[in-house]
């Protein structure tokens, strides 16, 4: 069974979770919006009972399943990507990556998200300094000694899980929102851009990321660079 | 075997939608924190590995289980709270509670989470008034469809699962926080509404409702009554 992978087309966003362990995982899927449009997505969303309340979502046969964390550990299960016994704790990984993402989208849109950036913009400038100096060392801090519990050059051990994944695609998304804080940060968190590499590195995922199917972060995305945002 | 629950011994918070569902499910668990006090917790936080990243956490023998969905999600499957055939979709539903849950705090603390209110109260302004207009809608409406699809009283069909106890929590917390908005928004999820009055009348809740183990809202949890912050 071929899975279909429903998300906006023109950005990596959340929906990239997902589409780096579909291709980690060397699992058939269509990514449906890319090849039929984000009207399409719309229409087949609305006919859903009930419809996701946004993308992404993956329909698995009779199956549709949305938020992030829960179609990552529905895969996880399928798939055999993340040990059993460790399942609990990959998803609790999983959903502190989730919780970083949010405020990471929320510098730049923190009091109407329906809105502009550059009509909120004093508001993301506070939100984005406090998350620079508060909040991104408590969450860089906390994946860095989960990943050196490990043992191993994973989060579980041995061999990559999803949530391995994910770590590498959010600190991609917030050294391209962020570079200069990132790399004043880097010498607090060698295990966890070590593992970045370790992804980078991946040759199950070399194909995927020499293709147009990896989108490049923009400033229409979660992970938007506007240096007024940043700062070391 | 007892499990362990840890959370801020005086506010509801997170830490209700799992009491509830131990509660609910006559489930045996020892309430540390408000047994043990704040600074026990912090201290059990600090030698767990990882610690987890913020409270609620569950023990559950040799296992820590951390952030509120996956708690959830656990004692789901241990204690058959949900139907494993409907699993995916009631954790769906709480992740997307969990989500609201978020926005409703980032209302009174939309720019820096770590500061008093009174810090951020043009902010807070902007962002309750979003949030009453365009978020709240947006999710009461999807849970009102999500609900209507079930063909019973609750989520999953005949039986409560974990969600439906949750979605009662969080309309408590949205009357609580915006009493006048709560109440124009009556119409438009009478299914929900209804649900929160189903489970306000489970028997299996009865005497803990009546006990002090059920904490009221406070303006130091994540529902909070601002006048200011409300409207219809």
């Amino acid at each position: 069974m071929s899975y279909e992978l429903w998300y906006w087309p023109g950005i990596p966003g959340r929906g990239e979770f997902v589409r780096l362990t579909l291709e980690a995982g060397g699992i058939p899927y269509i990514d449906k919006a890319r090849v039929e449009g984000a009207e399409a997505m719309m229409r087949d969303m609305a006919q859903r009972r009930p419809e996701p309340f946004a993308p992404p979502y993956l329909v698995a046969g009779t199956a549709v399943i949305a938020q992030v964390a829960n179609i990552l550990f529905f895969l996880g299960c399928e798939q055999g990507l993340a040990p059993a016994e460790q399942a609990p704790f990959v998803h609790q990984v999983q959903l502190t990556i989730a919780d970083l993402v949010a405020e990471a989208h929320d510098t730049h849109h923190p009091v109407a998200p329906m809105r502009y950036y550059e009509e909120q913009k004093p508001e993301a400038a506070r939100k984005a300094a406090d998350f620079r100096h508060s909040r991104l060392p408590k969450y860089l801090g906390w994946f860095e000694r989960a990943l050196a519990r490990s043992g191993g050059d994973w989060l579980t051990g041995e061999t990559w899980s999803y949530a391995d994944l994910s770590l590498f695609q959010l600190v991609e998304g917030l050294r391209y929102a962020f570079p200069q804080r990132m790399a004043s940060l880097a010498r607090d968190c060698p295990t966890l851009l070590a593992l970045r590499d370790g992804v980078a590195d991946l040759p199950e995922l070399q194909d995927y990321f020499a293709s147009d199917r990896r989108l490049p972060f923009t400033e229409e995305g979660i992970f938007r660079h506007y240096p007024e945002l940043d700062g070391a």
